[in-house]
Formats: C-alpha cells, structure tokens, sequence
C-alpha cells in the first residue's frame, strides 16, 4: 500500500499561544500548560478545555502518526473550540492569524503531506472576508473550516450569504464541523457532548445550508460536512416529502432536497461500516471522503480499517480515499506517495 | 391481504374540548373552530396551531383510511402539541383526562381496530403516576405517549425515574414522540419543525434514555421512539465507541449502548427503504414496527408500500406488521381481519 489516502479531518492546536494583548476585559484567550509526557493542556478561561498529544503542533509526530494509519495527506483544520466566533472580533482576528499562520507553517514543513483548512472570525463578516482572501491568496490553503453555528445562528442564515459567495468565488473549500452542539443540554450521563450531541448538531446544519438556499444559490461550491453528515442521512427522505407538499419551498430549493445534498460532502467518521454503505447510498461514493478526527479520542484511529470491512470495490476505494478529497480540496496534483 | 397490520404512530385530536374552567391566567387552552369540510382547526393562545382533518377524530372516517392504507389496527396516541406539559398541572390533568376519555370513547366503539396511548401530565410525578393508573386499570390502554423532554428536560433525566419504575411495574408500552424539538431555533427557510427538527430531537431523547441509565435500571420497560428512533442510528456507532472510552460510563450503561438500543421500538416513518434497512440492521427486524403519522401531511401514507418498495422477507414483513406491534403494544388476541 502507498499511503496515498487523504484525511480530510484532522485537527491542529498550536503547542503555544502568544498572551492576550488585546484592550477587552474578561477575554476567555487560550493558553497552553505542560501536561504528562507527549501531552499538553489547552487552557480557556482558566479550565482545562482538553488535554491534546503532541500530534496537534508537531510534524514530525503528526506524519509518524499517519504512516500508522496509511495516511498520506492530512487536511489541517484547528481545533473546532478556537474557532472563537465568541470572542470580540478584534482579538478572535488575532488569534485566528496566528492559528492560521501555525498552520500554514506545518504545511510548508511538509506540503506534500499536508493541506490547510484555516479559520475565519464570521462573527464579523468583513474581518472574515479578509482572513478568507489571506488564506486562499497569502497562505495559499485549500480552504476554510466552519462550524455549524456562530453564537447561536445557523451558517445556513442569510446574513452568511456573504462568506459563502466569496468562497465560491475564490474556490475555497468548506469544511463544516460540528461545535457548542444544538442539544447539549438534553444529554444525560457521562458521554461527552462531542459523542452524543454532534451528529444532530452537523445534520441540522447541513439541511439548513439546503432549506435557507445557499446550496441553491452557490452551486460551485465545494463544502463537506463532519461526521458523516450526523443526522442527514436519516433526515433527507423526510426533507423531500415536506419539500413535495411545501409549494414555497421551491423559492430555496428548485430542486429537491437530495439534489443538493448529492453535491456536498461527508466524511465517513461513523464508525461503522453499515453507515458507511448508508453514505454511499445517501450520497453517492463520488461525495464520501476519509475522516480520522486526528488526533482526538473520539476519532476514527483507522478510517482504511473502516473502510476495508466495508467490502467496497477497487473504484470505490479509490474515489473515498483519494479522488474525492482531491476533488474536494482542490488538490490539482498527486498526492506524494509515502510508502 | 387480510389487513392485519398494526400501525402504532397515529394521532387523534378531539372534535371539541370543553372550555376552560381552571383558575389560572392565560392559559393557552385548546379549542376547535370550523374550517373547510371534514376539517377542523386546533386553536391554542388564539391561534390556529393546525388544521387537522376528521380522521382525528370520527371512528368511521378513521376505519376508511385504514382500509386504504391496509391497515387492521391502529394504536391511537394524541397529537403531540396536546401534552400539555407547559399547562399548569392542574389544567393540563384536566385536559388530558378529557382526551384519554375521548380515546376511550374510539377504542370502545371498535375495539378490535384500536389500541389506546393516553397522555399523563409529566409535569407533576403524582398526579402522572395517577394518570397511569387510570389509563392502565380504568380504561384498559396499553399504554402512555409521552414527549422527548418536559419543558426543556430531557424525559432521560432521573426526574422521571418514578414514572419509568411505574411504567415497568404496570407493563405499559411508552411511545415517545418528538416535540417542540431541539434545534428548531437553527431552522432556515419554510419546512417545518416537525420536518426538520424532529429526527435530532427523538434521536437525542433515546440517547438520553440510554446514557442516562433508564433502560439498563428498567430492563422490562417497552419502549418505542417515532421517526424510527431519528438520528440515533447515526449516532449509536459513535455512542458505542465513546462508551468504550469512558470507565466512568459503565455505571448507567455496563453492556454497550446498541445493547439496550436493541431493547427499543422503533417505527419506520422515515420514507425511505434504505433507511428501513438501516432500522432492521441497526435493531433487528424483530423491533421494527408500522408507523403511518396518521392522519398528518408529515405522515407517510402507504406504510405497507413502504415497507412493501423494502423486498423483505415475508416472516420479516410479518414481525414488523404485526408481531412486533403485538409484542410492543402487549396484545395478546389475534387482530381481527378486516378483509
């Protein structure tokens, strides 16, 4: 095997943060703290938000890491809690510069190894469409990672029209990841919202950014969604029979729900090969892309694994380890083998 | 075909209810207003909530859509906006003794088409408790609807542990139905809550039941979830490996979580054969069973179609049109043809 499959869902915590140099009051900043061997604390408003390994900053562990995994490329995304769409737009611009920047220098570590994904403040749309033309043009990354949300609002709100056409319009890819899920208050017992509460949260997203219309409107675009989509799988047939009895709907969808969901995405961290298959059919195979969730504890630890006790044809295999994500990243060039 | 098939999600709403006579403020009680012929409109705080056709409420017009759905039973549960749990208790026991009654009336006028889901007022434990009596002893029901979550709780939360012990003791069949669901505040565009938001809402709540410990402390609980249990099939891949990852998880859970979710019921409103499939694989063919939404545009309005578009096997399509249901619903007599 040449380890030329592509994860499209890593994250990356810098091993530092610079101190908080900006002028507000009571900014919940993130620092880092030494933790266990190999370990760092990532400190938000003075708790522990989580304890990541040294794959989050460090190349060389990060590409020992893949080889283990068969990975040959890694999109690079931050870590979704730094997104900081809470933070006032001023300094949440600041950190996300230096998020970006920590980023774009791992790739330049190894380009053929890795892709950048950065981050953009949406909570002001003119910083962030700034940031987006620095990432695409100055850093040169693929694209851009989202959450499902900023503070509440749904990325499939109207007044994020604006990031999305000028994504299309600079080709950069969206990668759409869960955070702070929808539902966190209705989960009872000791799993994590992460485990419990994400694919709601992601699927949620997804049928908004097809019933608000900004699937419609940008067809060019290239967005995925995290965790195999959550929800929308089971959601989509549901979304066509009310989209069939609702006349009004044609305003956002002239085409049917599915239709547009047929053109994003999904990542196949659904640890399962019977919802891997689920996907597929969903979707298409031409639309289903590796995730490891790299390298998180709620991650797939190995999507080749998954995949392989899927019984997918050669084609298949292909297209979800490889083309996909190329075509997704808009990766032009091979990808290096590193067998 | 001799239409024996059990349909176990159907709603009724009365044809009138009697007007207030509590003692509280502003209560949004229900009433009903003409609308076109055949229909009704539910208005609650003076405003029509829904226009519902008279298959909510008259047996005859009842019987003739389960003749052309080629349905022999149906259990009957109420529209789930009138659980009232945001009533104050002592109006909503008033408002869902009258509606238990009037589902009384319907199972007494042909008891061999209907099976009785009455409602019990989760918001004051003693007088549920009561209630469940009253469906159980007085009125014969097999069981008790109930809602996702009580004003915002989830219905997993030990709060209502009494009423799950109770259930159990009793052997009343639950059906949880979706409501006000999570997430409805990220809805973008014209399809409804019940459209879109429903699958995450009924998925998180079955999630809640078993994270939370329910179905491990109350093994002999009959348990169904509507919209085939929504995004809990995506999620419980997920909820089993985070569940491997956390000692501290055995407490609630000491077998894995798609052990207890293979406890469960679910109907197959999902519109979809695929996603049938899913459910079969997911819980197994024997915990499947008919779910129509009767009479609601929501709804689906050939179940045995659906199931039919499946190609299942005829002792599946018999355990999930009629076994399961009986299993589920606790009837023990043969279901009358109505061929």
């Amino acid at each position: 095997m040449n380890h030329s499959a592509i994860d499209c869902h890593t994250h990356v915590v810098p091993e530092n943060f610079p101190a908080y140099a900006g002028v507000h009051a009571s900014v919940p900043w993130p620092s880092m703290a030494p933790a266990h061997a190999c370990h760092r604390h990532v400190i938000i408003a003075g708790k522990n938000y989580r304890t990541v390994s040294d794959g989050s900053w460090s190349v060389p562990r990060r590409i020992e890491g893949m080889g283990g995994m068969r990975v040959g490329r890694q999109a690079l995304s931050p870590m979704p809690e730094l997104l900081s769409y809470w933070l006032p737009a001023d300094d949440a611009q600041v950190l996300l510069r230096y998020i970006n920047d920590t980023i774009a220098s791992m790739v330049a570590a190894a380009p053929e190894r890795f892709t950048g994904l950065g981050a953009v403040p949406l909570q002001d749309m003119d910083m962030a469409l700034r940031e987006l033309e620095y990432l695409r043009h100055t850093l040169g990354f693929a694209g851009v990672e989202i959450a499902t949300h900023v503070n509440g609002v749904s990325i499939g709100d109207a007044r994020f029209e604006p990031f999305f056409a000028a994504a299309e319009r600079l080709g950069a890819a969206i990668f759409v990841h869960a955070l702070r899920p929808v539902g966190q208050d209705r989960i009872v017992g000791p799993l994590s919202e992460q485990a419990v509460a994400f694919p709601g949260d992601i699927g949620l997203c997804a049928a908004a950014i097809i019933t608000g219309g900004i699937a419609a409107r940008h067809a060019r675009l290239r967005i995925a969604f995290s965790h195999g989509g959550g929800a929308l799988s089971m959601m989509l047939p549901r979304l066509k029979h009310a989209w069939s009895m609702t006349p009004k709907a044609l305003e956002n969808m002239p085409e049917a729900p599915d239709i547009y969901a047929r053109r994003f995405f999904y990542d196949c961290v659904v640890f399962d090969p019977k919802l891997v298959h689920l996907l597929i059919e969903s979707y298409g195979a031409s639309q289903i892309v590796i995730g490891s969730d790299y390298p998180y504890a709620m991650g797939e630890a190995d999507p080749l694994g998954l995949l392989e006790r899927c019984g997918l044809d050669a084609p298949t295999l292909q297209a979800i380890t490889q083309t996909n994500a190329k075509r997704f990243l808009g990766i032009e060039q091979d990808v290096a083998s590193a067998a």
